[in-house]
Protein backbone atom coordinates (compact mmCIF):
# COMPACT_ATOMS: atom_id res chain seq x y z
CA UNK A 1 0.00 0.00 0.00
CA UNK A 2 1.22 3.72 -0.84
CA UNK A 3 2.75 5.68 2.01
CA UNK A 4 1.58 8.32 4.19
CA UNK A 5 0.23 11.57 2.60
CA UNK A 6 0.66 14.79 4.17
CA UNK A 7 -1.61 17.81 3.44
CA UNK A 8 -2.30 20.89 4.63
CA UNK A 9 -5.71 22.74 4.82
CA UNK A 10 -5.88 25.49 2.01
CA UNK A 11 -8.61 26.82 4.44
CA UNK A 12 -11.38 26.58 7.03
CA UNK A 13 -14.66 27.04 7.91
CA UNK A 14 -16.28 29.70 9.75
CA UNK A 15 -19.55 30.35 10.94
CA UNK A 16 -22.73 27.72 10.67
CA UNK A 17 -23.25 25.57 13.59
CA UNK A 18 -21.19 24.42 16.30
CA UNK A 19 -21.83 21.09 16.67
CA UNK A 20 -22.54 18.49 14.05
CA UNK A 21 -25.93 17.55 13.97
CA UNK A 22 -27.24 14.89 12.21
CA UNK A 23 -30.35 16.63 9.94
CA UNK A 24 -31.59 19.68 8.58
CA UNK A 25 -28.17 21.42 7.26
CA UNK A 26 -29.77 22.86 3.59
CA UNK A 27 -30.37 26.20 5.57
CA UNK A 28 -27.14 26.37 7.15
CA UNK A 29 -24.64 29.32 5.65
CA UNK A 30 -20.96 29.83 6.43
CA UNK A 31 -17.97 30.91 5.15
CA UNK A 32 -14.75 29.36 3.64
CA UNK A 33 -11.39 31.47 4.44
CA UNK A 34 -8.67 30.78 2.59
CA UNK A 35 -5.34 30.68 4.38
CA UNK A 36 -3.31 33.35 3.35
CA UNK A 37 -0.28 31.89 1.72
CA UNK A 38 -2.86 31.81 -0.99
CA UNK A 39 -3.27 35.00 -3.32
CA UNK A 40 -7.10 36.26 -3.74
CA UNK A 41 -6.91 35.34 -7.26
CA UNK A 42 -6.77 31.38 -6.75
CA UNK A 43 -10.77 32.03 -6.10
CA UNK A 44 -10.91 33.99 -8.86
CA UNK A 45 -14.03 32.91 -11.53
CA UNK A 46 -15.24 30.79 -9.10
CA UNK A 47 -18.27 33.09 -8.59
CA UNK A 48 -19.50 31.89 -12.43
CA UNK A 49 -20.64 28.67 -10.56
CA UNK A 50 -23.39 27.94 -9.20
CA UNK A 51 -22.16 24.93 -6.70
CA UNK A 52 -18.55 24.32 -4.79
CA UNK A 53 -17.42 20.66 -4.20
CA UNK A 54 -15.84 21.30 -0.60
CA UNK A 55 -13.20 18.41 0.41
CA UNK A 56 -13.22 18.74 4.06
CA UNK A 57 -11.64 16.90 7.62
CA UNK A 58 -14.47 15.63 10.03
CA UNK A 59 -11.31 16.72 12.55
CA UNK A 60 -13.78 16.40 15.83
CA UNK A 61 -13.99 12.83 15.03
CA UNK A 62 -12.14 10.81 17.41
CA UNK A 63 -10.00 7.98 15.60
CA UNK A 64 -10.30 5.86 17.98
CA UNK A 65 -14.04 5.62 16.92
CA UNK A 66 -13.82 5.51 12.92
CA UNK A 67 -15.19 1.84 11.85
CA UNK A 68 -13.83 0.22 9.27
CA UNK A 69 -16.21 -2.90 8.23
CA UNK A 70 -19.76 -2.91 8.37
CA UNK A 71 -22.78 -1.59 10.77
CA UNK A 72 -26.30 0.06 10.57
CA UNK A 73 -26.55 3.32 9.30
CA UNK A 74 -26.80 5.75 12.66
CA UNK A 75 -27.67 2.17 14.52
CA UNK A 76 -30.87 2.28 13.23
CA UNK A 77 -32.51 -1.14 13.33
CA UNK A 78 -35.05 -1.01 10.41
CA UNK A 79 -31.43 -0.55 7.94
CA UNK A 80 -29.01 -3.20 6.87
CA UNK A 81 -25.57 -3.35 7.62
CA UNK A 82 -23.63 -1.77 5.10
CA UNK A 83 -19.72 -1.21 4.69
CA UNK A 84 -17.83 2.01 5.97
CA UNK A 85 -17.22 2.59 2.13
CA UNK A 86 -21.36 1.80 1.18
CA UNK A 87 -21.67 5.07 3.72
CA UNK A 88 -21.02 8.72 3.86
CA UNK A 89 -21.25 8.34 8.29
CA UNK A 90 -18.02 10.77 9.32
CA UNK A 91 -16.51 8.57 11.54
CA UNK A 92 -14.67 6.61 8.71
CA UNK A 93 -10.88 5.51 7.90
CA UNK A 94 -9.13 9.19 6.79
CA UNK A 95 -12.30 11.38 7.87
CA UNK A 96 -12.62 13.16 5.24
CA UNK A 97 -16.26 14.99 4.26
CA UNK A 98 -17.83 15.95 0.85
CA UNK A 99 -20.42 17.80 0.23
CA UNK A 100 -21.58 20.32 -3.17
CA UNK A 101 -22.39 23.75 -1.66
CA UNK A 102 -24.09 26.55 -3.34
CA UNK A 103 -21.73 29.66 -3.60
CA UNK A 104 -23.55 32.88 -1.85
CA UNK A 105 -20.91 35.31 -2.80
CA UNK A 106 -17.36 35.18 -3.11
CA UNK A 107 -15.68 38.20 -1.72
CA UNK A 108 -11.47 37.85 -1.66
CA UNK A 109 -10.04 34.95 0.36
CA UNK A 110 -13.68 34.32 1.32
CA UNK A 111 -16.52 32.11 -0.49
CA UNK A 112 -19.73 31.80 1.48
CA UNK A 113 -21.85 28.89 1.15
CA UNK A 114 -25.09 27.17 2.06
CA UNK A 115 -25.93 23.98 2.69
CA UNK A 116 -22.30 22.80 4.15
CA UNK A 117 -22.82 19.72 6.65
CA UNK A 118 -19.22 20.68 8.29
CA UNK A 119 -18.95 22.67 11.57
CA UNK A 120 -17.28 26.13 12.35
CA UNK A 121 -13.09 25.17 12.39
CA UNK A 122 -13.10 22.52 10.29
CA UNK A 123 -10.14 22.03 7.76
CA UNK A 124 -10.70 21.80 4.17
CA UNK A 125 -8.40 20.16 2.06
CA UNK A 126 -9.83 21.18 -1.52
CA UNK A 127 -12.28 23.35 -3.37
CA UNK A 128 -13.22 22.38 -6.93
CA UNK A 129 -16.28 24.15 -8.97
CA UNK A 130 -19.31 21.75 -9.60
CA UNK A 131 -19.15 20.88 -13.58
CA UNK A 132 -22.38 19.07 -13.83
CA UNK A 133 -20.44 17.01 -16.84
CA UNK A 134 -19.05 15.32 -13.87
CA UNK A 135 -22.82 14.40 -12.33
CA UNK A 136 -23.59 10.71 -12.80
CA UNK A 137 -23.64 10.35 -16.60
CA UNK A 138 -25.41 7.34 -16.35
CA UNK A 139 -28.80 6.04 -13.88
CA UNK A 140 -28.91 6.62 -10.59
CA UNK A 141 -29.82 3.89 -8.19
CA UNK A 142 -29.40 3.78 -4.77
CA UNK A 143 -31.08 1.59 -1.88
CA UNK A 144 -33.67 2.41 0.07
CA UNK A 145 -32.13 3.39 3.40
CA UNK A 146 -30.26 6.10 2.11
CA UNK A 147 -33.26 7.85 0.72
CA UNK A 148 -35.03 7.61 4.28
CA UNK A 149 -32.11 8.66 5.67
CA UNK A 150 -31.58 11.36 3.59
CA UNK A 151 -34.86 12.58 3.96
CA UNK A 152 -34.20 15.40 6.65
CA UNK A 153 -30.51 16.22 6.32
CA UNK A 154 -31.33 19.21 4.61
CA UNK B 1 -4.55 27.72 9.65
CA UNK B 2 -5.08 24.18 11.35
CA UNK B 3 -2.30 22.12 11.43
CA UNK B 4 -0.90 19.43 8.84
CA UNK B 5 -3.03 16.18 8.19
CA UNK B 6 -1.97 12.80 7.91
CA UNK B 7 -3.75 10.25 6.14
CA UNK B 8 -3.10 6.83 4.33
CA UNK B 9 -4.42 5.69 1.29
CA UNK B 10 -7.32 3.10 1.65
CA UNK B 11 -7.10 1.44 -1.67
CA UNK B 12 -5.14 1.98 -4.97
CA UNK B 13 -5.96 1.96 -8.76
CA UNK B 14 -5.65 -1.09 -10.76
CA UNK B 15 -5.36 -0.82 -14.55
CA UNK B 16 -6.95 1.55 -16.74
CA UNK B 17 -4.80 3.82 -18.54
CA UNK B 18 -1.37 4.33 -17.67
CA UNK B 19 -0.35 7.83 -18.41
CA UNK B 20 -2.80 10.56 -17.65
CA UNK B 21 -4.28 12.07 -20.98
CA UNK B 22 -6.09 15.12 -21.31
CA UNK B 23 -9.82 13.65 -22.67
CA UNK B 24 -12.12 10.18 -23.19
CA UNK B 25 -11.67 8.76 -19.91
CA UNK B 26 -15.46 7.83 -20.26
CA UNK B 27 -14.74 4.19 -21.44
CA UNK B 28 -12.06 3.55 -19.17
CA UNK B 29 -12.58 0.50 -16.60
CA UNK B 30 -10.43 0.12 -13.79
CA UNK B 31 -10.46 -2.28 -10.70
CA UNK B 32 -10.14 -0.17 -7.38
CA UNK B 33 -8.23 -2.77 -4.27
CA UNK B 34 -8.87 -1.95 -1.11
CA UNK B 35 -5.93 -2.34 1.34
CA UNK B 36 -5.69 -5.66 3.11
CA UNK B 37 -6.35 -3.64 6.58
CA UNK B 38 -9.76 -3.46 5.83
CA UNK B 39 -12.37 -6.64 6.19
CA UNK B 40 -14.12 -7.14 2.51
CA UNK B 41 -17.43 -6.33 4.59
CA UNK B 42 -16.30 -2.53 4.62
CA UNK B 43 -17.63 -2.47 0.99
CA UNK B 44 -20.65 -4.58 1.95
CA UNK B 45 -24.10 -2.99 0.26
CA UNK B 46 -21.61 -0.47 -1.74
CA UNK B 47 -23.39 -2.73 -4.95
CA UNK B 48 -26.98 -1.03 -3.96
CA UNK B 49 -25.69 1.85 -5.63
CA UNK B 50 -25.24 2.83 -9.03
CA UNK B 51 -22.05 4.98 -8.56
CA UNK B 52 -19.17 5.94 -6.17
CA UNK B 53 -17.45 9.17 -5.29
CA UNK B 54 -13.63 8.14 -5.47
CA UNK B 55 -10.95 10.78 -3.65
CA UNK B 56 -7.69 10.76 -4.97
CA UNK B 57 -4.23 11.69 -4.72
CA UNK B 58 -2.66 12.93 -8.22
CA UNK B 59 0.65 11.43 -6.64
CA UNK B 60 2.20 11.86 -9.80
CA UNK B 61 2.14 15.27 -10.06
CA UNK B 62 5.31 17.41 -9.11
CA UNK B 63 4.48 19.09 -6.11
CA UNK B 64 7.43 22.07 -7.76
CA UNK B 65 4.31 22.40 -10.76
CA UNK B 66 1.21 22.55 -8.28
CA UNK B 67 -0.09 26.51 -8.93
CA UNK B 68 -1.88 28.55 -6.72
CA UNK B 69 -2.93 31.78 -8.38
CA UNK B 70 -4.77 32.03 -11.45
CA UNK B 71 -4.34 30.45 -14.62
CA UNK B 72 -6.01 29.48 -18.20
CA UNK B 73 -7.17 26.28 -17.96
CA UNK B 74 -5.05 24.05 -20.22
CA UNK B 75 -3.35 26.87 -20.96
CA UNK B 76 -5.92 27.65 -23.53
CA UNK B 77 -6.16 31.20 -25.09
CA UNK B 78 -9.18 31.46 -25.35
CA UNK B 79 -9.98 30.68 -22.18
CA UNK B 80 -9.68 33.27 -19.25
CA UNK B 81 -7.66 33.17 -16.10
CA UNK B 82 -8.88 31.34 -13.32
CA UNK B 83 -8.14 30.81 -9.99
CA UNK B 84 -6.84 27.34 -9.41
CA UNK B 85 -9.84 26.68 -6.87
CA UNK B 86 -12.20 27.72 -9.81
CA UNK B 87 -10.75 24.91 -11.73
CA UNK B 88 -10.32 20.94 -11.52
CA UNK B 89 -6.71 21.00 -12.83
CA UNK B 90 -4.39 18.11 -11.03
CA UNK B 91 -1.77 20.40 -10.41
CA UNK B 92 -3.26 21.96 -7.40
CA UNK B 93 -2.60 21.97 -3.55
CA UNK B 94 -2.91 18.87 -1.71
CA UNK B 95 -3.65 17.07 -5.70
CA UNK B 96 -6.50 15.79 -4.43
CA UNK B 97 -8.67 14.30 -7.20
CA UNK B 98 -12.64 13.57 -7.28
CA UNK B 99 -14.67 11.68 -9.73
CA UNK B 100 -18.18 9.82 -9.37
CA UNK B 101 -17.76 6.74 -11.22
CA UNK B 102 -20.42 3.97 -12.32
CA UNK B 103 -19.49 0.79 -10.36
CA UNK B 104 -19.43 -2.04 -12.70
CA UNK B 105 -19.18 -4.96 -9.98
CA UNK B 106 -18.09 -5.16 -6.25
CA UNK B 107 -16.13 -8.48 -5.70
CA UNK B 108 -14.63 -8.75 -2.01
CA UNK B 109 -12.20 -6.58 -1.84
CA UNK B 110 -12.21 -4.98 -5.04
CA UNK B 111 -14.75 -2.28 -7.07
CA UNK B 112 -14.38 -2.61 -10.97
CA UNK B 113 -15.46 1.24 -11.88
CA UNK B 114 -15.92 2.71 -15.35
CA UNK B 115 -14.95 6.66 -15.77
CA UNK B 116 -12.39 7.06 -13.19
CA UNK B 117 -9.81 9.90 -14.63
CA UNK B 118 -6.90 8.12 -12.32
CA UNK B 119 -4.38 6.20 -13.22
CA UNK B 120 -2.64 2.93 -12.77
CA UNK B 121 -1.14 2.90 -9.34
CA UNK B 122 -3.07 6.38 -8.26
CA UNK B 123 -3.45 6.23 -4.20
CA UNK B 124 -7.31 6.68 -3.16
CA UNK B 125 -8.22 8.17 0.37
CA UNK B 126 -11.89 7.73 0.28
CA UNK B 127 -14.64 6.00 -1.00
CA UNK B 128 -18.26 7.28 -0.95
CA UNK B 129 -21.18 5.77 -2.16
CA UNK B 130 -23.29 8.36 -4.31
CA UNK B 131 -26.52 9.88 -2.85
CA UNK B 132 -28.89 11.57 -5.63
CA UNK B 133 -29.12 14.12 -2.29
CA UNK B 134 -25.85 15.07 -2.62
CA UNK B 135 -26.07 16.35 -5.84
CA UNK B 136 -26.92 20.18 -6.04
CA UNK B 137 -30.15 21.01 -4.77
CA UNK B 138 -30.48 24.31 -7.20
CA UNK B 139 -30.00 25.28 -10.62
CA UNK B 140 -26.29 24.59 -11.87
CA UNK B 141 -24.49 27.44 -13.71
CA UNK B 142 -21.50 27.37 -15.05
CA UNK B 143 -18.98 29.52 -17.51
CA UNK B 144 -18.60 28.45 -20.87
CA UNK B 145 -14.96 27.50 -20.45
CA UNK B 146 -16.13 24.94 -18.47
CA UNK B 147 -18.86 23.25 -20.78
CA UNK B 148 -16.08 23.26 -23.74
CA UNK B 149 -12.78 22.01 -21.92
CA UNK B 150 -15.79 18.96 -20.66
CA UNK B 151 -17.05 18.45 -24.68
CA UNK B 152 -14.15 15.55 -25.03
CA UNK B 153 -13.44 14.69 -21.54
CA UNK B 154 -15.56 11.16 -20.94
Amino acid sequence: MSEEVRLRPIAVVRGGRLEADDDEWGGVESTIVLDRRFPADALAGLDGFSHVEVVFVFDRVDPATVHVSARRPRGNPDWPEVGIFAQRAKARPNRIGLTTCEIVAVDGREVRVRGLDAIDGTPVLDLKPFMEEFAPRSEVREPAWARELMQHYW
